[in-house]
């Protein structure tokens, strides 16, 4: 068996990018096409939304997995449409995986004890896709509860080859009321940072990195420079590129010299981009693949060109 | 329409007493007979698993339904028999609901923005058990990410007459590492308290409790002392009494004069009584139903002899 860290590593050199594509379908913005399709096939308002989300992931992930290393599903979106949701999640994750892609389930689960491992049951499937009902690589964790109620998590993680990023500091504009709270001379976050570095180190055995990732907003560069250092064999999921506001130079302090280290998140700003300029003047939402393709594309070079991902490149 | 504050005293003071019973379903504690009807109409493991928790579920439901005001089906296990178990979730939330009981989803869930949004949606019916997949009267959120984040699931809370419980103090052993440090002379978890008590009052209107509750445990009594005080408009939510270790004079401090204010959630406690005594000498397993409907007179009559929920059974 493989671990999380190893495969995440093969696969960021195998496509030379840590371009991260969240799937975040929201009905309001999928392409008419897909909408209408759902609608003539499924009869219940929740089956035409969860069919509609699958369609279009599906497809985002056909035109993305030859391109990068990995897929962020994020499960708010499949939960809103109740239980055909929850399949299509399934199915979506699958599909992924079936096209070589580590995928990241986004579901942001926390609770105590036996609670924990069944959640951790539920979504980390690891190295073996047949092992969890929802088949994830890896999953988004909170850690308000304590770093007790993480040892679940990590402990189903570390048997079966799979990751877990831990919300550290997040990039909404909120997020400094808690996270931001100053005790004994260090911010919250920097302690759950710190707490996260001995969780992740236990679990590298004699890589750079370990199991247990964290979540890192892209939008303070020098928040995310002072917690590569504190997590040294943390990797990193950096959310707010690109339609949060944050770039790929704000991105840079991130990865080791190798260009390994971290995964850099774009949700809106690729599956969504026949609705944002340049992409919608030049493709339209008739090419809204097309659109995709090509916002991955420039994604993939702007980090080459401004982190230190370009080795990636250069070792490809 | 009412708010989940006015539907949830109505129904405190309807059953007399403020005990909630979680509905926490754990496959290798279920009574056989559930196990071997399961196995014997459903064909996947998760099918047998999904069937068993609902079964097991709707059964409690039957017996508790005429006690006590509200249930707390623990989302996770649903989780863990993957999107099966996602439909036995809904089920057994309707099917409580039918009973006429309030129902409290403990999912534990909690993201930014939209994504917030759409977690709020797929949970929180309120007064109208149709506007949500899985219709519960409440939803248990982690505050982690920021005031900012809640947001959204308040907006939906109060415009569906729904009430959410937010993580403010748990009970676990290393609940402290982060909910304990302090900062500006305050714990976070007082700081997370603070601004709870700024939603529940913005929502309370004229009432005394507002929307937004508060998950505390009752596992430090001192606690829950303070916090009652920097959150007079919170209604409470008290894990731990019973099987974790908290007595009934624990949670005293809770209420307020009349009984109302608090929640006394028991899980294991009632629902596997007959794996414990003195249920399991009294019943054993063949009589388990039995054993859960003493277990269950026995923490009202608890409750009502050592706390101020006296007064409601003087005032019913």
């Amino acid at each position: 068996m493989k671990t999380y860290a190893e495969r995440l590593q093969a696969a960021v050199q195998a496509k030379g990018t840590p371009a991260l594509v969240g799937l975040d379908p929201r009905w309001e913005q999928l392409p008419t096409e897909i909408v209408e399709r759902a609608r003539s096939a499924a009869t219940t308002e929740s089956e035409v939304v969860a069919r509609a989300y699958e369609e279009f992931c599906r497809r985002i992930i056909d035109i993305v997995a030859g391109r990068v290393p990995a897929v962020k599903p994020q499960a708010a979106f499949f939960e809103a449409c109740g239980p055909e949701g929850a399949f299509a999640l399934a199915r979506v994750i699958r599909h992924a995986r079936d096209a070589g892609l580590i995928v990241i389930c986004d579901a942001k689960r926390g609770d105590i004890g036996s609670t924990a491992e069944a959640y951790a049951s539920a979504y980390l499937a690891g190295d073996d896709p047949d092992a969890a009902p929802w088949a994830a690589d890896a999953l988004t964790i909170n850690p308000y509860l304590g770093v007790d109620t993480l040892e679940p998590f990590v402990r189903t993680a570390t048997a079966r080859g799979a990751g877990l990023y831990v919300l550290v500091r997040t990039s909404n504009p909120g997020a400094g009321r808690f996270q931001d709270l100053t005790a004994d001379g260090q911010t919250v976050y920097h302690h759950v940072a710190t707490a996260m570095e001995e969780l992740a180190a236990e679990s590298a055995g004699e890589g750079q990195y370990g199991a247990v990732g964290a979540v890192v907003g892209a939008t303070y560069p020098s928040e995310l420079e002072e917690l590569r250092q504190v997590m040294p064999h943390v990797p990193l999921l950096i959310p707010g590129y690109g339609s949060q506001g944050g770039t790929s130079a704000d991105t840079a302090a991130a990865f080791d010299e190798d260009g390994h280290g971290a995964l850099i998140n774009s949700s809106r700003g690729i599956i969504f981009a026949y609705r944002r300029e340049p992409y919608a003047e030049a493709f339209g939402e008739s090419q809204w693949e097309a659109a995709v393709d090509a916002a991955t594309r420039d994604m993939i070079a702007d980090l080459a060109a401004n982190t230190p991902a370009a080795a990636l490149v250069a070792n490809k």
